[in-house]
């Protein structure tokens, strides 16, 4: 089990370090900076790489939502869920305070601001209602789940599942940062809200809920698409 | 028959929802917008994620003109092409729908504009003619469908077409969104027209026409490239 | 034999007017155009996508230097070479021919400019001189050549060499767009030329002379790399 | 021996020329350059290139850092790495000797400037501190190493590795070019130090320290995950 976790701890390290790394350091510039299409890049960059790296280890989850999902898709031990959550929330406030010290050090550095946050209403990055937020994060991770689960079972090419699961966070990210700064993931939101300036700890109930009804839904959709009927 | 029909729902409405969606909410942002090359990206990773999630269940067409090429190419019972474009365009128009909903959640929302909708003439994003628009969908379609038959084909290798078809997509609109909008898909153009502003309905026969005698061209290519002299 | 040329002309049509078709058309639009990263995507993909599709018919060649270098590497029958070469330029004049019908649909369209051609000194995009352009087309040819020659060869993990060698010409555009608007392909270069106002057709010997160049060296270098001793 | 050297000069050559060439000659132009978006997509393609073309030849390092974490990863004789790191230096230098010839036949040409070179606190790109450099290169060598070692294991999927350690590479590039311009690559930072103005050379011990230092705790780390207990 002990390998399990640390494969879930470092994996979602990485998706902490590198995606909201990327956005907080990089995505601004003036003129050369990445942009959100380079943040969204980075995102699913950090999941295909550690699902080639440590998938076969742990199944490459590195999110809460995902082993809840997985577990109702029937494909994770519910025995497992708590420890899972906590390798991953563990890994999450570490890189967020690995990237704090990073940032630390920029020149005339004054705080680091929203901290790649996620949020709605005033802390949503263009202003979206809690409504819209709620909306798209369930949607989107609904259909995040819909292709872990297709992109995996034993109907697909096998290999090619970490290429469909990161490159579909890509999509998440391109489609939802101006929205919500997307979640989909409450240990991504959880990491990065302890050290944000702003209202992200008191809106991170949000980022718990929406991906966590939003995978159920989407492990349900996939067993209607897949059961006999 | 049911569960390939909910295949194809649930695939059309990650493509519109995504590909429409990122140009909707993503696109124009000033500095950290995605731009056309992260819409391009968008659209072709919908399809790319789908068909590694649903591909063994439905085919993974999600658009009319790719069911209609695959008839012609003798890949797909002419008996299933109605009941697919009817399950393509309602998971487009429902994915237009949530859309809807969420883009009306922006902070001073005043309307939807042109909803990422096709178009040609003053309702091409740069002006083009409707010959322009005519050519470049023909054209477009014709090879998106050459791409499918032949990487799906028994001497292309196994697993890599998603990639191929996907990224193919991406292809298409790195070219052709500043002359058409980019459709080579019915149900794409479909789904969001009924939500536009402007004269989206009024010009949607041509984004049935152009991809659907693309898509017979394109089919007929192929044959005349692989069939025995 | 008709297949397979038939298999060049569609491939190389597909490289220029994918490829040139999305410099022309979206690289300069303003805010939201897709740039020198669009267009170094675009090619690429131009190639991955026709290598998936016809590669198993013709080798997807679609470039007169990579023909020769693969002759020179022992992969290719030198009596096929001017067929190829043939049906190239064929493909690459008329897909100019009608990227040209619809760039002529523009609003206010007063003439294609450049069109995507290849130059040097006043011609280089950033002013490069002769020489600077002649180095890098024949360094950038040669290592697409050894990345074709090594992602194909026995020794590679199969299926993937269309994404090394597709994103392989995406890399090589990133680097050169500015130098010589990158051609490595004297048939790309003469299709635009045709079209293209200023000294495009005075100055195509250089790429012509300089990718088959590339080609040999590129092709001599794997073989030194390879040979036992 | 020969030609696993060969391999690694070239291999390293591509790097740098692709990598640090696309950064000096195409990042920094108005509107259609290529941002550090596409400096980070170069450099991971030339390595997923590469490997592909090479890596069963000397399995793809191109990196001092590389051949250290693998022979501590159990990977790597000990006695290659000395000539291993000597291919790798030679082939940066003679890239960047090739890039300053295209380079300075730029019109108007009066100096190279940083040249891609990697530098703290007055020269890193946005002005990082010389602790954040050290950390952040650390951290990201690590983590290179993890996939390097993750994705080549036997229990992940055969073939993949080059597009989770390429495009692992780009998202190293994504994350820390404002900090530190990106090296966790000693002959990458060695090459282009030599022609580049200002402070490189003196800071160049720092490149060469962390990323080694990094290298040893990723392959440290990725043991543990493996050992049994």
């Amino acid at each position: 089990m002990t390998k399990r976790l640390m494969a879930e701890f470092f994996g979602t390290f990485w998706l902490v370090f590198g995606g909201c790394g990327s956005a907080v350091l990089a995505a601004g510039v003036a003129d050369v900076g990445i942009g959100w299409l380079g943040v969204s890049l980075a995102f699913g960059l950090t999941v295909m790489t550690m699902a080639y790296t440590v998938g076969h280890i742990s199944g490459g989850h590195f999110n809460p939502a995902v082993s809840l999902g997985l577990m109702i898709g029937g494909r994770f031990d519910a025995k497992d869920l708590l420890p899972y959550w906590a390798a991953q929330v563990a890994g999450a406030v570490v890189a967020a305070a690995v990237l704090f010290v990073v940032v630390s050090g920029g020149v005339g550095f004054e705080g680091v601001g929203g901290f790649a946050s996620n949020g709605y209403a005033e802390a949503s990055p263009q202003g979206y209602s809690m409504m819209s937020v709620l909306v798209i994060e369930v949607v989107l991770t609904a259909f995040f789940l819909i292709i872990i689960l297709g992109s995996t079972s034993s109907g697909a090419p096998a290999g090619f599942a970490p290429i469909a699961i990161g490159l579909g966070l890509t999509l998440i990210h391109l489609i939802s940062i101006p929205v919500s700064n997307t979640s989909v993931n409450p240990a991504r939101s959880t990491g990065v809200a302890l050290f944000a300036e702003g209202p992200a700890v008191g809106q991170l109930w949000l980022f718990w809920v929406a991906p966590l009804i939003g995978a159920a839904i989407g492990a349900a959709i996939w067993k209607m698409m897949t059961t006999d009927d």
